[in-house]
């Protein structure tokens, strides 16, 4: 037997994604329910992410259930939690995953803007993450992994509202990490440049933009929604059971151009 | 003559500093003033920062204002930027000092906390900052620097809603630096623990803790407000005029200790 | 069939491991080679690692050689490579596990002590990556991992060779990385404190400072080479065929202790 | 008076400076030794430093010496110390300041090349700044700065054995300094790219790649020695007792590219 199947055995799991009706949650959701985990999907388009556990359910036989829920409101994420329970008896694992940014000019910002990019990209972790903890502790090997972003790594200009909330969200993570253990895990993993379909497009790139982006990645391609799925599957993993508080990069070394010109 | 005396010279130069009537940055405005900047002080607390102006042009002989405004209102902030132009014709530098965050247990916070958080430590940044890019613009190594934290980029789940708006500013200067150059220099002073006089046992710490801290800091003493504003003045002045996007840690050396038991 | 058989099927691989006579090296040779791969292990030890690698194969069924090299000898590891292509064929991947360094007094030390360390733990791995580098270029996903160490990545003046030396290491491994994309994947598990049976205790620890060790530990206990090697597995599988130039920490969450005593 | 005075006064301090016969190490010489500091300055090439050594010391009317020690021989250095003490009668400052590296083809190096750039810009301030120790400790704000490099805290395969070699020293320096606390700091300025006369040609580059390195900074401009030596001269200052155990980042913001092409 692959001894890849011990550790990689999500049977009598249950999962939560938020954002689960895009790319990367939607992909994650898959991996997981492929190794056996139950999966609870949420997102705010409630049609799709019906649609999208339907038929990861088909697909993998493990129960999916679609719910919809406004991550930016607290009271829905409340509700979300108890309906998760109240399905499947408890949470075992968490992908904070929902979040967006559009590109604005530096200065083209306001507080309204910066606020409701913070409720979406920062506070909403932490609220679902708050319902979520008295059902986490309860379980072994529980584990709370993060879409972070390079931009709240790197200064990004072109994306004050979602690098500033980003940033705040990858503090956030570390500071839940060291309070928790050893009982609950809490990992980020730091998003590059995904294909992550139509949401990127909206998000203010072109077709000819990601060509150069690609282009200065050092793997010579945008990431996958598999690539990062198969990071989050890792962190929540028992291969993973030591790992707290850590940044894993995924951005295909694109944090890097030679400063020495050719 | 020493030539440190042509370095820090800010005759003629305009400052402005937010959260000016506490002890950091009272101390900022002294030491700008010493060096014959004129500064514009503002606070939320009227009484006391006009005070506090009128003391420092009283010991220093530069022209000194206080100006209430609540870092909080965007409205009031554009005022604040408008009447310091008003006075003195032009804004050289800028000190984002304002800011304040309250131990909580780590799940004891909510969405109104959180957002208040980030609307005192870092949309106030942005929304000056915007308000005075204009006037920063026109002047000769025009300069901003900030007052950041240690909590900001070390986990730190006893101040969660104030660590996850620390970590956002800092990101937030570094996207400002970068897309501003060579025009307007941007740098984050990363305050560790410092004797911020009532400010710091409001924010839940006591005698005890305090002799604690300072023990464990390399230079076994927390900082002083003259150790952070010798800080705001290097990177305001002509010797830092290549400086951009840097985080400058003042923590005497307290991100350490040894993990190997003695 | 577990989706995750597929990503981390080692089958028709062939691994070399250095230092695989140690608890982690050997650990990682156990884990390839379960998961189907021909491993190469190599060490100073010839006795010990000639039977690590006849218990393995005898135990997984893989094809297992050990091979006496001097890492600190360069003739020998071009000696290796070629005895490893000579058996095998190929090079799938290389994990730069050999390593190690003592507790000093910080002033304790000098230039032959300093450039032992360095030949040890920094130059080693440059001279076997150097000779790999031709083979691995031919093979998919072809990948090579390093045990950096904690104590390259924070102050730790107790081991003031070692320390300096591992530094060096992740930057160079860095370095490898962002110019040999997309053929080799290069990347660092930075090992905190793990159990590394005889070879912690020759370092220079002792029981009652590992029980200190663990207790400051997020996780509360100290690593095993078994999550150390799980974290090769991961960053050589094709799980993590996107991810180049990374540190992944594995410290148990043990660089964080709270500066707020209690 | 200018308060910049007091702070930056460095009468009746004595500094020693190693690589002073080059462009920031003279430069730096030339700096503290204005601001009435006596200076011994120290380089391989005798007839340069003693040339150096005498014009600033006509220059400024402090007093300077200029001394032959090879950096990367443990007797010359101890001697070195023993010269200036002699001279001086106390070492209030050191500026670990010698190092050099020139461009390699990644794997075009070998033990021995290695092992040469390891001596030069990592173990001789080991060695320099243990014989300085115990003339350090006897004096008030005693402090170490080191140059430290880019290619030290970025992937730099260019420049394989520098690169790693300053990665080595920039974690040894924060060793030093976390088991120094309070009498002697320790801090790293991390050099960019610097106008260093023709030690920046012999490392290989040529005007057209200078010309392409000025455009990607933030600032625009490569940074010179006077901007390195005032920040050593920060550093070393009353204005920074607080600080030890910092990288102080002097790029012009150069690290930054924005990802998002144009």
């Amino acid at each position: 037997m692959n001894p890849a199947n011990e550790l990689y055995d999500f049977s009598g799991k249950v999962i939560l994604i938020t954002g689960a009706a895009g790319a990367i949650g939607s992909e994650a959701a898959r991996q997981f329910a492929m190794l056996g985990a139950n999966v609870a999907l949420t997102d705010i388009n409630e049609e799709k992410v019906k649609a999208v556990a339907a038929k990861i359910q088909q697909e993998t036989g493990s129960e999916c259930i679609g719910i919809k829920a406004d991550a930016t409101n607290e009271a829905d994420l409340k509700s979300l939690v108890e309906q998760v329970v109240a399905k499947f008896g408890k949470i075992s694992g968490l992908v904070n995953n929902v979040g967006w940014g559009k590109a604005t000019p530096l200065w083209g910002s306001d507080t309204e803007a910066m606020v409701a990019s913070y409720k979406l990209n920062t506070i909403s972790a932490y609220n679902v993450t708050k319902y979520c903890m008295p059902y986490l502790r309860k379980e072994p090997n529980a584990s709370v992994v993060f879409s972070g972003s390079m931009v709240g790594v790197t200064p990004s200009p072109e994306f004050i509202e979602y690098s500033t909330a980003k940033a705040g969200l990858i503090n956030m993570a570390h500071s839940m990490a060291v309070a928790s253990g050893p009982e609950v895990r809490f990992n980020v993993v730091v998003i590059g440049s995904v294909d992550n379909g139509d949401a990127t497009l909206e998000a203010g790139y072109d077709p000819a933009m990601l060509k150069k982006i690609s282009d200065a990645i050092v793997m010579k391609r945008r990431g996958t929604p598999a690539d990062i799925a198969h990071a989050f599957v890792f962190l929540m993993s028992n291969a993973a059971s030591w790992i707290t508080g850590i940044n894993l990069m995924m951005d295909g070394g694109g944090m890097y151009e030679s400063k020495m010109p050719s």
